[in-house]
């Protein structure tokens, strides 16, 4: 009987563990706050004739890139894109080699580039970003981003986006959201692989872009893209990207910085449930730790505001069980 | 014996009648030369394991809107709100009784509006579309299309929408089409009233816009429409538009005028099955007559170009079976 009782209680530990494993959608999370509320959230937005339910076409997520989905340090992906870009394409520009910021640059690296300032920034982004096709653009990114590898994780950058916003990601869409990204990066150095890495389609990424413009060339439409900004997606940009490209207001919205900071103001402005989460740096072992003083996804004025108005603030090195998907199961994806 | 036959004969023709009907999901076309096109096109693009297949996520459909898919004569509808601001206005702006263009359109109406030009219009459409915030402009928009009425057809603009088009809608979408409407018209000016009446939402419209900017406001983040072009959503715009909203091209497009030219070019050069499709006004006794001499809706080079390239031209007067929804039944809706 005794025997029968202890097998009958480790069984019923065991259904219990696996029925734990099954149904918890976010099983990258440690149990907490942060874990807690988002699982709250989204079933009160979901509950059907309660007075916190949502119609599910209002159920609009959005989510900051850089450092919120994917690492951004030791600089932004896309940094690293145009110092690579711009060594390939330094062959057929030999005025590079005394021209500014473009020869110090190439002998700098990521520190010359970052030294530049906006004004240098602006000037590589062009020379490395314009002057080609909509679809020839495309074709240099997917294949950089197929073998460039990060410089401290050794694996494609597209391996280098965290485990746990995944899972968010995909929790949210099962409960009949629409997911956004809202980022600074350029929004035609996304797109090509954010639908394989995040299951976000491309007309769900919205970011900063150069014009373009429509063109016959023998007789076949292009779009070229062309050496001038069009749109900055960053701070009081996020707003207005998020009003011109979804015109509805988002019920939740997810950062790490202050560039950040006006999109969740936005999104906490609206009526009805919401939910915003700034994700905090904090694991300088397993990825990063950074803040207030960062050059890189400065975190200072919208912590402070997260604090204030009780904003969830991810831990990462407390509230997130593991940073990465498993390389090998990522990698056989790609 | 004969009595029997007939009577199956004509049970037979009840619901061989009653099944065509509740199968033809395009009753308002004639039958003919674009609803077979389009009907084979739909059926093409959704065979599995066919050449023609394409995959879901892929079948794009874009429209024009004025002219395309409700009426644009006899001035745009856009204008129309226009006039009818600027009188509502006009109270508040004294200067405006020697000030021009204001002083003549409030004088001459639509055609004075129209005989001042580009320059003119745009100084017009400032006035009355910027200086709000986005929720504002919405209200007001809401508002005017609750009660404004089309001068010939005595109905609410919304419901001077063509029915075969309402029809042609429904039908891709149920097989899996994403609609989208790209238009030469303010984006800010259709999503109040689009997913109501065309079952389009908000974050698939395309459209011109002016520029905004994110502000506090008594605590209150808002959003302010400022008077100054941000994107012209016309031609060439067209493929830009679409490239920069969607990032994908689409596999269908629907217009009316030479300002969609560009927008089915860009639809026609993608690979695959592809639909180019131009309503053509012939019909002036139900609703309008007009193409190539025309100042709203010129329909001149694209028509040439869709004759060339053999694109469907829809035949207002030939094709449709009907132009309007039932009022009744539209009415009912709003």
């Amino acid at each position: 009987m005794r025997r029968i009782a202890a097998r009958t209680l480790l069984l019923l530990a065991a259904c219990s563990a696996a029925g734990q494993n099954a149904t918890d959608p976010l099983p990258s999370w440690n149990d907490g706050g942060p874990k807690q509320a988002i699982l709250r959230f989204v079933k009160n937005v979901t509950a059907e004739g309660s007075a916190t339910f949502v119609p599910k076409e209002e159920r609009i997520a959005t989510f900051d890139n850089d450092g919120t989905l994917w690492v951004e340090q030791p600089i932004y992906t896309q940094f690293a894109f145009m110092l690579d870009r711009l060594r390939v394409l330094a062959p057929q520009h030999p005025e590079w080699r005394t021209q500014q910021p473009f020869q110090a640059i190439l002998t700098g690296g990521a520190e010359a580039l970052l030294a530049g300032g906006e004004r240098g920034l602006m000037q590589v982004g062009m020379a490395t970003h314009a002057g080609m096709t909509t679809k020839e653009f495309e074709s240099i990114v997917s294949e950089w981003m197929r073998t460039a590898q990060h410089p401290r994780f050794h694996r494609p950058y597209t391996q280098c986006v965290y485990q746990p916003m995944l899972e968010l990601l995909a929790h949210l869409r099962a409960n009949g959201f629409k997911t956004y990204i809202v980022s600074g990066g350029g929004v035609e150095f996304m797109r090509p692989w954010t639908e394989k890495t995040y299951g976000i389609p491309p007309e769900q990424i919205i970011g900063s872009s150069i014009k373009t413009q429509y063109e016959m060339r023998s007789g076949e439409p292009v779009l070229m893209r062309l050496p001038e900004m069009d749109f900055i997606d960053d701070k009081g940009g996020k707003p207005v990207g998020i009003n011109e490209f979804i015109g509805r207001r988002p019920i939740a919205a997810f950062g790490n910085s202050d560039g950040d900071q006006q999109m969740l103001e936005w999104t906490a402005a609206g009526s009805g449930s919401r939910l915003m989460l700034l994700v905090h740096h904090t694991d300088a072992t397993r990825e990063y730790a950074y803040d207030r003083k960062s050059h890189i996804g400065r975190l200072d004025k919208a912590l402070d505001e997260a604090i204030a108005r009780s904003w969830i603030v991810v831990d990462m090195k407390r509230d997130w069980k593991t940073i990465f998907p498993e390389a090998s199961v990522r990698g056989s994806e790609q």
